[in-house]
């Protein structure tokens, strides 16, 4: 039997309530002998280790550095190399834009043409400002090709989504990116016969918007690359029959918790406010997906002071939290972000679990640490299975055989 | 290569002695801050311990909550996501029928049918001793339906086993049950074309069973669901070369280790009667497999004390079964089942495992509990690797390739 198979058949609904905290890219490394976890002043984090599992969790597999889009379907409960999620989605996630089962996402370059030939790949990176009057007067001229909705979004400088909306299109084409420059613009081509609309579509959008643009230069046509169809995820309700949402700030993790089928619930910018909206939505989910991600932004900038007073940050308002009494509840990372490394890492991710069930390791961890962790009573394990074991401290998996 | 074909290619036969103890749900959760292993005084088994490799294994996998059947077949070595052990089997292994490979073991309730509708699905819960009459009765009277014989077995109250033998059986075929009260009775249909004949059978005896009651109300008719061919498990013998013997009490664990091909040894009630069989048997075999029902059953009632004073018994008995000095002894259970949750649970079992080849984790552990095992050089992992690893310590597996 297949591990969702499985899942489908053992959930039961109960009205027992999951929180899952992810403090994005918490994991870290030491820096003069401590991690960011280790230099952060958390007490109240370090009295819930203490009576709580604890484990580290490997995003992907030993060794493996995740992007957040495996890593976060990971820790939804989904086998992270079983499904990808394209680049356009993300892209188009990733600006906040909803995509849904029609849309095809494309990445997009605006280019500068000379002559017939492309001379430059980022159109001399545009400030977003011009970016956004551009794509501002596309949407007004382009809406539609044939029978296919046109949507552009602005990203930084030079890039932009495309989003198609219409039935029977495909992502199997070849990008429309020479890669490189004082060449013709690059057509694409269909990889399979049902591509053929698509590419149709795609190749009328590139001269309609060359034309468009013809007074635009440097900004006068475009390459576009990156075709991601909705990624065909079973949803949490289908699997788990949980009723979930999410409180996330940045568009992305709006996105990637929309993908699996989550309320995307309103909230401010701050931990506060997150957690505001939290105690407001309680009693409506059985399970919250609450993002903090300033953690990721400074480990990624190496700023080990700025991500350790995002850590103490978050422990003021972990009591706050605990007084809901959720049934189950996770403290974890989807990633390391070691301010050493200034970027993602393959290092496992400190996991904390408190549920009514839960054993008893050797002796309190007094600390919520890697390495305290890497002590716990969980031992070294999935990410995919963080999901799963909250399931099953929630009661909400009946027993698989007889 | 497949695990399976690599056991195949790797297992060798030699005269060194395994040993498999299983207490079933021997793992628990803490009560006022110990668990039953904790609470146990167990001088025998924390000396073992104190020498051994530990660990935590997964019956099947993080969060899952095993039944007997899949939780033992991981025992055995076997991947339990690949092998379903239907219904009706156990069922059947549960009431002590043989079962072989042209059998499909169906459960049946006796019902209540008046003027054509079925009016109580259990039959007024009529009395195991009315159950057997009945079903005597019914032995004596339908024997065999075309070629096919028909056996029934009486269960509790109003449950039986109908177990047909024959060439051509089908497991594919709907339940013969409306499922509800007020109704005609609900025939078979197939689900496949290979099922029109064990359709036709099933059908048929419903009538004839009907017109042999007629006179036996409430328990005048019957439903029958759960059909189950014998699964295809290749045996001990093949995977692993192994002569294999089971030593148990319960119906269902003798069942289940036969149809891995183990020799059911006669044996009596008490672990003092196991020990004396496995003593008695110890020349004969390379494998055994000793089965404690009790530490469940105190565990499934909610018992701490009962469980604890199980776990004791087993400790006495412990140096009688070192003084065999097997070549590779384990200790564990088949699942955890904390009295705390008066059912089987997900979490991991703990898992001792003495041979001449083992490594010594970091300190003698002292004590035989959930917290010294997740402290363990095994770490956590699957209880299908524990027969592996078994083979291995009795140098049993050659090397894999060159």
């Amino acid at each position: 039997m297949e591990r969702e198979e499985l899942f489908r058949k053992i959930s039961v609904e109960n009205d027992k309530k999951m929180v899952l905290l992810v403090l994005d890219g918490l994991g870290g490394l030491p820096v003069k002998g401590k991690t960011e976890l280790e230099t952060a002043q958390t007490p109240n984090l370090d009295l819930l280790a203490s009576e709580s599992e604890l484990g580290l969790s490997y995003p992907i597999a030993p060794g493996i550095t995740p992007g957040s889009g495996p890593a976060h379907l990971s820790l939804f409960g989904y086998d992270p190399l079983k499904y990808e999620i394209g680049r356009g989605i993300l892209e188009a996630l990733g600006v906040g834009i909803t995509v849904s089962k029609r849309d095809l996402a494309v990445r997009g370059n605006f280019a500068t043409l000379e002559n017939g030939l492309i001379t430059d790949r980022r159109a001399g990176r545009i400030s977003t400002e011009k970016n956004r009057e551009i794509t501002a007067y596309l949407n007004s001229k382009i809406k539609k090709i044939e029978d296919v909705e046109i949507k552009l979004t602005s990203g930084e400088e030079h890039r932009f989504v495309l989003l198609l909306s219409g039935d029977g299109l495909s992502d199997q084409l070849s990008d429309a990116d020479p890669e490189a420059v004082g060449v013709p613009i690059a057509y694409a081509r269909a990889k399979e016969d049902g591509a053929a609309k698509t590419v149709r579509i795609i190749n009328l959008f590139i001269d309609r918007l060359t034309k468009e643009l013809a007074s635009f230069h440097p900004a006068n046509t475009c390459l576009l690359r990156g075709y991601a169809q909705y990624p065909a995820i079973p949803s949490l309700k289908e699997l788990f029959k949980l009723k979930t949402a999410a409180i996330a700030v940045y568009p992305m993790y709006k996105g990637l918790a929309q993908l699996v089928g989550m309320d995307i619930l309103e909230t401010g910018r701050t931990i506060e406010e997150q957690l505001d909206t939290l105690k407001k939505h309680y009693e409506e989910y059985d399970f919250f997906f609450v993002h903090i991600k300033k953690t990721d932004s400074y480990g990624e900038d190496g700023n080990l002071a700025g991500k350790v007073s995002v850590i103490e940050a978050f422990d003021r308002w972990l009591p706050a939290i605990l007084e809901l009494l959720p049934d189950v509840l996770v403290v974890t990372g989807d990633h390391s972000t070691p301010a050493l490394l200034k970027a993602h890492s393959w290092h496992p991710n400190p996991v904390l679990l408190k549920s009514a069930y839960q054993r008893q390791g050797v002796e309190p961890a007094g600390k919520f640490s890697e390495k305290t962790c890497a002590q716990g009573i969980l031992g070294n394990f999935k990410a995919m299975d963080v999901l799963p074991l909250m399931m099953a401290n929630a009661l909400k998996f009946k027993k698989y055989g007889a």
